[in-house]
Formats: structure tokens, C-alpha cells, sequence
């Protein structure tokens, strides 16, 4: 049987939320039965419509519903939050407490302090709670965090992350018609991070994720480009991780004629590996001394960290949805006891609020070096 | 509210029958909620458990099934057939013929004989009758038969179109536990048609698709390399197109090493597109005079046949279950009476029907060039 | 000591005399010191300035400078012919005669009958004779050929090779200012043979050159599509190899768009290699099983007829002049007696000839399938 | 007439050496005709045989060469620096107080004091004096700048340039054989800077070149990776460059499995554009709103500046010889008074020595931001 699921947020003019419905449904592990979608009650029934949830499981708000399906023999049983950051808190500690497991678009909140709260909120609920750092649920990046976690590249020595895309280049969110630019170009809406906090995270998250080590300090240049605009969208960051190896991480949004260009190489002692989201479903592996090695997803060789996701044969390319689609069914993995899946969770989330946090403090104090450690 | 769905065949142990059902069901118009799905009742019922269709709607055999489903008021309202060839002419003429629509994966049926029969039903029944030749489903594959039928290129002079796999490079067939390779070797469920008839017959379709010409003739040279195989595995074909155009189409199985590389280059007088389905969301043009132009699926930029069928923004990959899915989705907006879809229907699935039978049949006559005109 | 060189042809208009200019002296191994450059005297005067040859050693036809050069105690050693197809036989034979060695560009001679009788001339002569089947010279296409006579891919079961330009797409023979275009397109000069002649015999060496296997039948379309050109510019063609390898070449010079694209993939029972001349210093081998392999030109790992071919360390790109350069190398040895080079000789000008006539005859008379064997 | 060139370095066991001999004498502009190939007179005659230099014009030491060619009618003209580094000042400014022009490998000298020096005896001397920037040779890098000099790209934002090695993973350095690794991390021989010295400034004047912009401040964390290696071997360095715009500045030869990969991507207003030295015949450039461009070289649509210095037609790789020989040619016209190259200068030297010593500096006393102006 299908894990029952209600959406808060999503509904029309969003790009995520269509994105994971489709997501949580691809499996067959869960079905979206309940939502509330918009707080245009007319968008929200539209959503539903289109998604197959009856109309009476349509609520006007987060908190009738929690209570509404309570009340039900077949009330949901996991929460999708695909709000904008400043609801995050609420409404995925409102659900935990009402007894359901959530899983929150990233990042986990609006700020530090509201991360440090609701990991409390975590802990007392004795619930799961997943975050869809979408990227880890690629295949290739399974792999990759297998690779370097096997010791083949030797001790990890430098680290270089990129995320850059284009499409902030101009100040769109001064249209308001752009919900996508609006809410992130609003530090009520999205914290005090723009680019940093939007996809900074990401590839933080991702180096971390590959490496399994953890950044301990950072200097930073968080930068705003583009006049007017409130929050930044240009970020070069230097790191330090434990053990010692050196990193940049770079993100942008005002990297014009970008698109979704996330790419990470790891390099190691005695080689290196590199993994880029326009081209996922392979990773490059060169060597001190050898030919390179080009992995396919869907190859009968790879470990069985990326065998486990993979859906296809070699040669049929999956993608972002395939991606989101696996921290859905390593959520429900969790949530039905299962072994073995890797869905980023609210230590993940309080990792991603600290480096935003001190890299925008750091850089707006021309601070240098700072410590990432202590509180993520 | 979402279409139900039957399907015929694609439980355990089959590649395809997940496919067919997370592509129908990505886009929410389309519900599987009945189905045979093997011959051997528990593995049907295994399928129906992980794809949550109700336990009574699980049937031994398709007759049965299409009875007892057009007695309920909510009965099935398509039927998905994903058997072996063998049985696409039976099951579907069946459905047809009990007042439901048919998507079929490709061929259309074991011979030319009976593509020729089951129009006759399809044409009888009133009925939509779809094919799933899935590459004409990816954004960036309209775009390219938009922008010959735009004229963009000139009138098209060339067309090279390769499909190359290697999984069949040693006689897996042999290996009974191998579904996948033992029907596709044994001519009484495949057909005459090998390679050709598994993956020629796509890239036959995409380069009609793309340049919406017909080959009139062709020269074919259709083998064996595996010792004691009953099929041909590798095929070499010489085309000339309607117009004038000439061709080359290479399908293998035997290219050991390759994954699923099916690739069309189209020249016209000014100018030359090439598509691959190992990275399926640009499109290349190359001009006579003038810098390469690459296209990214999800650009505002693109054409309405590509825009009309992406799902995310651009740099967000899209991949095979996604272009299946547009497939499914143009399906149901067909069922619905939407215009602007372009499901491959038993037209095309004449065509190729043709084109197998004759090349495979000019190849073993040695009899150079003959037309494909005529049946299809 | 460099050997000394003349050169009959490649004066100013002309792309490849430059070529043979520079890929002569570029290691240090040969001067050029005397020449006809051009039927017209000024323009050879100038090409002597040019390229510092002495004007008292440029002269008025070949048969005056073979005779003055053979009175110098410092006289030329070798004749680097860079003339148009016709005069290919004429000049080589003299030279030859005259006790030089010659150094030719491709093809051989006008005609297959021509290079019959320059065969017998060349082995009456006891001189080296070189022709510069250029792609040969790269260092991954040495290489490749290594890794297939090692067996590191098993029997070779299929190649595919395409050679595709597009600059002659339109007209531009009519066009007298363009000399390459013009001569390319007159018989007289060319032989039976446009594109086929010009870029084909190319791909049929290669091929042949990798796979270590001579093509024994073929059957081909060979076109003309630019409305009223005398030769082809467009050519397909079905092969099959001694020891029962398929394969299929491809030569365009109507593929709009289309540089100099140089490809050939050869899959063996065990993998399959890619080389493409628009990334030279790279070469791909894909296995049935295991991760690609990525193998760069400079590499320390790379087998010993690559590495005696690469001037620069891996990472620092070789290309056309180098790979040029190398036969050049390679013809400097065998004068001088030194083993291991590769130079293609007047086997291979039989070949390529034999290869164009069969081809051209058999496409006109549609002949189906012809056999290569018996004269080159 | 040729320009006559003399070489202090360079002989058996260089890598640059013979680059340079190749470079210098690709275009018949320029011919080795003198040399002090090394301090061992042995291997010092070994080149002059392989490159046809006269024995009576090898030299003990660069200060008899001067003296004795200066007496000699047919004296050089100019000289080709190919030590290590820290004979660069004594070579060059012997020369140009001899009268001769000179051309000298990157960087200028061991350090910024010298290189100041250096730039009064060039001014005094009249003479030219160039550096071998080598990759600001390559066409696509010439277009490069063109198109940002014309705006194409609006107001340039941001600068990423990552240069990145592995051959250097390994304590090479300690194996005496091994001349390349050992000079270059000794301080008496490099200077200050490893890593940053080596490529670092190759990758700081890209940048610059491109952008047509100075760097003005930095902030740089320049490590040794390699335990008990003297000097740098990873480089970090956020950058910003007058106008405002910001970079990134990736330098490495501990990064495994890297071969000589340079790339750069400048981000304006309007749109993108990316470099990468493992495929540089091409250019990529990225727009808001439209297709990708890719520019190929040798292409008739591409501006004076890359067509001045194609030697080959589309299609046709040229690569690190040619660039570096692009470098020489530029030099010859300087030295004859023609207009139009773009040799790097010691200007460009100046700017090399302030970077590398700054950044060391900076990075060695923590200091976060520091300024780049004022002495380069």
C-alpha cells in the first residue's frame, strides 16, 4: 500500500511543487491525497484537479488539515512542505507535532535560529524528517560518495564545486509576475541568503555529501551584482575541510548564459573525479597514471549505492525527477523502516543555515577566515 | 480526472512494463488501475501490489479482463499492451474490438501481415490506437522535425541514423533466466526481425519523424554475428528518401560496448542538425556559414512542439521515462479530443512492419535496391 | 644532417603545400631548399621568399629541377609532390627515375592504370615512396591500431567510418577564384573520383589501417547531389572485411554544416574503440562490461607506436601539422634506414585507387555487391 | 629573409626547449641558427646536431655567444630565453644591452625586483622584448577578447579561470632524474612561487588578457599539499578586477589526474563565454535569451583577430605548437615594424611577478584582501 501524502504549497506558478508530486508518485510508494496547494482557494482546488485529490481533502490552511486528516481512518501520513523558506518552520513543525513524518524543500528554514529550533522540534516527534537536497539523489553521486568513502582517490586533498546559472542576471524579481524571482529576492520570504541560500546550499551539501567530510572554516565573497537588488546572487567561497583539504565553491545566479550548471570535482591522492549535473548519468574518474574512466549509470559494474537507484538499463538516461523521485523512495524507506537509504535530514539542514549564515556575515564584515563549527 | 488504464503484460521480470507505467502515470491524466500483467498469476499479483491496483482488478487473462471491466461503471478505458510481439496483434485487436483504446509498445505486431489486419480493426473501431516509439516523444527531437518542416535547413539531402547497442555481443539468448534477450531471439515471438525489428525500426521512425519524408527504397544488409543466433543482430542500410534525400541507417546489437546510442544527423543545403540520445536535451545545428548553434530543452526560445512537451527549465535534465511519458500524455489528450499531440499510430506502425519485412528479405535475396513502397 | 628537400606544386592558393611545408621541417629532419611552386613563375618566387629557399633553386618545371639538383654535391634527396591529382604519375615517376625518393600527396595517381604503372616504377627504383594519408599519423590512431592487433577487443565484428564536410554544398567549382573547389571538381584533374577521391580513400585507409583488415567486397551509392557537378559529392557504402567484419563508410561533401569530421568507431567481440579527428588527442574504448576508458595522446600508459609519435606531454593538444609532421618523420627514416615507422607506401595507393574505380563503376551500374580483390 | 635566432637553454631534457625551436621556426619567419643549449657542452652540440645549428656557433655561455655573433655579419638578431627562472634577468638583459631583441619564457624573472629592473634596461634599450605567454596565442582566445572588447557580452561581472595539473601528487621533485619537477620546486630556481609561479600566472594573464581588465585586489590561499615540498603546489585566489567585476582563481598541481587543464569563463551583462585548453579550437558562448553559440577556428564568420592567426581551414586541429609559434610570428612583425601582434610584454611580466608575490604574501600572513596596484 501507498504512503499517503499531503502537499503544503505547490500549487499553480510553482516549479517545484509539480515537481514533487511527480516525484513522490514515480515509484508507487506514495500518492498525493490531500493539500493545500495555494492560499487562493481557487488555485489550490486547480492543483487538486489536476493532481486527482478529491475535492473535500483541499484545506484552506496547514492547520485544519493536520487536524481534518487526523481525524480520518486514512488521514495522510507524511507532509510535502514546498513553501517558500519563511514558512518552512511552521509549517514542518506544526506537522510533526501533529504526528506526521515531513519532508521540507530545502533549505530547512528562513534562518540559523529557526534550524537550531526545529531540529528540537525533530528530535521530541520521534518522526522522520527528510530534506530534498535533490542532487544526492543521483546515481552518479552515489557512486561518487562510494568511491572516495572506498579510499580509490586516496586522501581527499581539494575539492572544486561550481553552481552557476544566468537567470538573475537581470533584476527580475521587480516583475511581479515572476513568483520564482520575487520570493527569492526577498529576505522575508527567503532569509539572508539569495544565491547563497537558493543554491549555495546545494553545493555545499554536495561537497559534504561526496567528500563525507565536513567544511570547517571558510572566507568568503558574498556579493550582490545586480543594482537594486536586496539579497546576493554572486558567491566565491574558499574552504577548509577536516583532514585538511582545500576547497572553492563558487555559485551564481548572475552567471549569464548559465543554466543549472552544478559541477564538482574531488581530488584526492592518487586521483580524481569529477560529476556535472548537465551530463549526470556519467562520472569521470582520471588517474595519476592510467587511462580515465568514464562510469554510465545503469552499469552492472558500479557499487551498490548507485545500482539501487538506477530504474533503467545503461543508455537510458534518467534525470531531475528520477533524482527527486529517490529521496522520496528513500523517505518512505525510512519511514517504513528500511535500510540503507540516504535522505538528507535536519543535520543536514542546520549544516546548510550555519554556512549561510557565517559566509554572509563573514563576507558583509570582510571577517576572512571563520569557523564553521559549533552550532551546524 | 485521470484516465484508467489496464495493462496487458510488463509485471516481474520486465524491463519495459514499469516504464509504460511511471510514463503514464508522471502527468497525473492517467491511472493504472487493472491488468494481466504475467501469464503466472502471483508474479501478476506481485505487480499489482507494488503498482497498487486493487487485488480484484488483477485478471488471468486479458478476454477476461476487458469483460469484466466493461461491466463496471468505472471499467478501464485504455489498455497499455506490453507483451512480447507475439501477442500485440491478439491483445489489441481485442481491446479495440471491446470499445477501448490500445497504446502499444512497438512493433505493432509480429509481421506485416498483421499490422495490415489490426488497421483494419483500429480503422473499424473508432478507437485511438497509439505506438510508443518513445524517441519522438523527447522535447529536443520535436524541435528538430520543427525546424525541418520550418525549412531552416533547406531541403534535406542526407540523412545518417545509427542505433548502436552491445549487450548482445555474446549469446545471452541461451541463458534462459535472460527474458530480456530469449524472446527478443526467438523469430516465433519477435518476428523475422531482429535487431531491425527491436531497435532499427526506432531509428527507421525517427528519421521519417524528423524529416517527414518517406524512404521509398532501401539497400540492406541485415546479419547475424553471433554463431547460431536465429535473428539477425546487426544491420547496415542504404536509403533513399522521397525527395531525392539519401540515407544511411546502422542499428547493432552487436557493438560491443555501446549503451544505447541511438544518434540522426540530418543535412539540408544549408545547413545539418544532430541529435543523441546519450545526451538528449540539446539539439546541434551546424550551419554553412555561421558559428554552431546549441539548443538547451526548457528554453524560451525553442519551438511550441518542444516547449509544449518539457517539463522543467532548462539545465534541469529531462530522460527517457519523461519522453515516454509525453508519449502517454499526448495519448490522453488524444482519447480527450485535444489537438497537437503526435502519437506514432498504426500508420507508422505499418511503415515499420514494412521496412523490416523487406530489408530483411532483400538482404537475404542479395537483391540490392528495393522499394518500401506499397504496404505501408 | 636534415635531408633536403624540393617540392613540385603547393605554391600561394594552395592549402596544402603550407601543410607539407611545415609538417617537413617541423622536426628538424628535412630542409626545403629547392621547388617549383607554381606554373607561374612569380608566384613560385614568391612561395621560395616565403619559405627561404634560395632563388636560384626554384625552377621552371620538374624535369629541369630534377636535372640541376642531381649536378649539386648538395642536390635535393627528396620531392615532396603537392601538385593536383593529374600530374601526381608524371612528376613521381620522374623523380623517381631521376633517384629520388618521393613523398606524395594522396591519392596516388589519377587513375587506378597510372597507379599500376607507378607501382612498377617505384619498384624498379629501389627509392622510398610515401604517400601522406595524414590521419594515420595521429598518435591515438596508432594507437588504436595497436590496441586491435593486440586483440585487446577480440575478432573484429564491425567499423563504421564517416568523413562528412559540407563546404561543398553549393556550387563553388563554378567559382574560378576557389582552386581547391575547381581542380577538386574536374575530372581531368581529379580522376573518377570527387568526394570519393578526395576524402573517401581517406576513410578506407584508416579504417583499413586500424582494423589491420583489407576490405574484400563493397557495395555503394555514390552521388552526386549538387546539380550539375560532374563528380560525386556524396558517398555511402556497405563493406565487408576479410575475415567477415561488416562495416559501412560514409563520405560527404554536401553534409551542410559539416567540418572535417573524421570518425571511426571498430567493435571487437569483447569492446569497442572511437577515435574522431575533431578531438584527435583522445581515443575511447567502451567494454561489454567495465567503466570506458578515456586514453589521452601523451600519456605514459599508452603503448609504444603512440608514444614515439607524441612531442608534448599530455594536456598539450597535437593536431593536424603534427600528425602530418609525422609521416614526414617516418618517410625521413626509411630513407635513412631507421625501422618502426609507418608510412604509407604504393600498396596503399593501390588500395585507394582500387577502392575508388570499384566503387564509382559499381554505383553507376548498380552493381550490388563488387570484390576489391585482384589489383590493389 | 628569416630572422636569425639564437637559444640560451633548452637543450637535452627541456620540455620548452624544443617547443620553442618548433615554434620559432613553424612560420619560416624566424631560424635557429646559434645556441648555449645547456651548461653540459656535451649535450649542448647533442641539440645543435638535432636542430641544425653549426657547431662553431654553440657557445660555452650566453656572454660569449653575444659578444662573437655581434662580430659576425650574419649575426643573430634575436634570442630565446629557455632557462630556469632564475637566470632569466642575466640572460635578457645581457642580450639587450647587446643589441638583441628578446623573446623569453614565462615568468619575466625570479622576482618582482628583477622584473622591475629587467623593465628599465628593455627601456633603455630599444629593443623588443617579449614574453611566451602561450595560451593568449591560440585563435579562440583572440576571439575571445575580441568579443569582449566589443561588447558582445555587455560589462563583464565575473571571471572564473581554474588551471589545474596532477603531475606534481607525488614528490617528483626528490627524484634528481627528474629535471622538470626539480628546478621547479626549488626557491633558488623558481622563485617565491610553486604552483603559482608555474601556471598560476598563465591563468592570472588569460584573465586579463581576455577580460582587457586588471586585476585589482585578491584574496589568496596558496598551500603546499605535498608534505616537505618547498613551495606552493594548490592555489586559491578570489579575485576582483577593476570596473568591479569579481573572479575566482583556481591554480593546482596537486589536483590527480589532471593533465594541463586550463579554462576559463568570463560572465557579462548579456551572456557567457568559456575557453578550455583541452579542446581549443572552439569557443562557447552562452546568452541570456538564445541559442549557445559554438565558434569554430578556422571559420570565415570569426573576427580579424583569431582569422589573422589560423593557419588551417575548419575542422583541421591546430594546437600547442601553433600557438606558441603564433607567439614568435607576432614577435618577428614587432621586430620588423609590422602592427597588429599581441606579444606579451614586460608590462605583462610586471604583472606576473606583483601576483605571485603578493599572493604568496597575502596568503602566508593571512591578510585577507591586499591590493594588486601600484607596482605591475
Amino acid at each position: 500500500m501507498a504512503l499517503r501524502m499531503a502537499m503544503v504549497g505547490g500549487g499553480p506558478g510553482s516549479f517545484i511543487g509539480p515537481v514533487h508530486r511527480m516525484a513522490a508518485e514515480l515509484d508507487g510508494r506514495i500518492r498525493l491525497v490531500a493539500g493545500v496547494f495555494s492560499r487562493d482557494p481557487a488555485k489550490s482546488a486547480q492543483a487538486a484537479v489536476a493532481w486527482g485529490v478529491a475535492p473535500d481533502r483541499v484545506y484552506p490552511d496547514h492547520h485544519t488539515m493536520f487536524a481534518a486528516e487526523r481525524a480520518r481512518a486514512d488521514g495522510v501520513q507524511l507532509v510535502s512542505v514546498v513553501t517558500p523558506n519563511h514558512l518552512h518552520f511552521d509549517v514542518s513543525a506544526a506537522a510533526l507535532k501533529a504526528g506526521l513524518h515531513v519532508i521540507s524543500d530545502k533549505p530547512a528554514t528562513l534562518n540559523l535560529a529557526e534550524a537550531q529550533a526545529l531540529a528540537k522540534v525533530v528530535a521530541a516527534s520521534g518522526k522522520q524528517y527528510g530534506l530534498t537536497y535533490t542532487y544526492t539523489g543521483y546515481p552518479m553521486v552515489r557512486e561518487a560518495r562510494e568511491i572516495v568513502a572506498r579510499g580509490d582517490l586516496g586522501a581527499v586533498r581539494k575539492v572544486v564545486v561550481e553552481y552557476s546559472q544566468g537567470w538573475l542576471s537581470t533584476p527580475l524579481e521587480r516583475d511581479s509576475a515572476n513568483k520564482q524571482a520575487s520570493w527569492r529576492a526577498d529576505p522575508k520570504q527567503s532569509g539572508v541568503g539569495g544565491c547563497i541560500g537558493d543554491i549555495g546550499v546545494h553545493a555545499f551539501n554536495i561537497a559534504e555529501f561526496i567528500t563525507g567530510r565536513r567544511v570547517e572554516r571558510l572566507c568568503a565573497d558574498v556579493a550582490t551584482v545586480v543594482p537594486g537588488r536586496d539579497l546576493d546572487d554572486d558567491c566565491n567561497v574558499l574552504l577548509r575541510f577536516e583532514g585538511g583539504a582545500r576547497g572553492v565553491l563558487i555559485a551564481s545566479q548572475i552567471s549569464a548564459g548559465a543554466r543549472n550548471g552544478l559541477t564538482i570535482s574531488v581530488y584526492g591522492e592518487k586521483g580524481g573525479l569529477t560529476w556535472s549535473h548537465e551530463d549526470p548519468n556519467i562520472l569521470t574518474l582520471d588517474w595519476l597514471d592510467g587511462p580515465s574512466h568514464v562510469l554510465h549509470a545503469g552499469s552492472g559494474y558500479l557499487g551498490p549505492a548507485a545500482r539501487a537507484v538506477t530504474r533503467l538499463p545503461t543508455g537510458h538516461p534518467e534525470g531531475f525527477i528520477e533524482a527527486f523521485a529517490t529521496i522520496y523512495r528513500d523517505f518512505a524507506d525510512a519511514i517504513e523502516g528500511r535500510a540503507g537509504g540516504l535522505v538528507p535530514d535536519i543535520a543536514e539542514g542546520l549544516r546548510g543555515m550555519t554556512f549561510v549564515e557565517r559566509a554572509v556575515a563573514a563576507s558583509r564584515d570582510d571577517a576572512g577566515w571563520v569557523s564553521l563549527q559549533g552550532e551546524g
